[in-house]
């Protein structure tokens, strides 16, 4: 396990409850963080066309999303002052270093969605 | 990206709001899952072990994330009838091949936490 020791002199361990690192886990691992961090590894997106691109997401979810990503770092947003405003939303450095993480866990569940749905039928019988 | 085509003919798309992997992503994404998937890759645990490695967990959440990721044919339940009876958890095949992907996102967290918290600080000011 990765240790880093932070600011107050503790040990960096998600297992911990009170550990900063809990938090940030419960962000990036949400499955809308890792749609929106996947679709925006392409490049830079609009809000309209994030939001068509990760079909079904709802705009409040959307929203949301972008702006714990934004406060965390990982995503900026920036506006020009057209008529209607464009909001372009981008990665920044500490974006794309999730990148692996994050289409490492996408890619497993494209990848065992078949041996997962026969799992399931067993279950239920 | 990888494809995977499933008994539908279809191809596995987590950016398809209708394919199955979608909530295969919700459901091995969430920080519970993490939490509980880790734990496990050390060996065989019992509830009450799990619930104190997790600091911080909910009952009912615990269950609930043991539930769905023996649903899913991630984990095995065995009972043994004791008095009182005791539960044992463990990874599947399956689970274990999770642990690659769950592993580095639990890893990442902790090594860029620091970083985090200083983008958070900024945000604020």
């Amino acid at each position: 396990m990765t240790t880093v020791v932070d600011s107050s002199g503790l040990t960096a361990d998600c297992y911990s409850a009170k550990c900063p690192t809990r938090q940030v886990l419960d962000q990036i691992a949400g499955k809308w963080t890792i749609l929106v961090v996947g679709a925006l590894l392409e490049g830079t997106l609009r809000y309209t066309e994030l939001s068509r691109r990760i079909e079904g997401v709802s705009q409040k979810m959307l929203t949301q999303t972008l702006r714990g990503l934004e406060a965390d770092g990982f995503v900026t947003r920036t506006v020009y002052p057209t008529i209607p405003p464009r909001v372009d939303y981008d990665l920044t450095e500490l974006g794309r270093s999730l990148a692996g993480p994050v289409t490492a866990l996408r890619q497993w569940a494209e990848a065992n969605i078949n041996e997962i749905e026969r799992a399931r039928r067993q279950h239920k019988a």
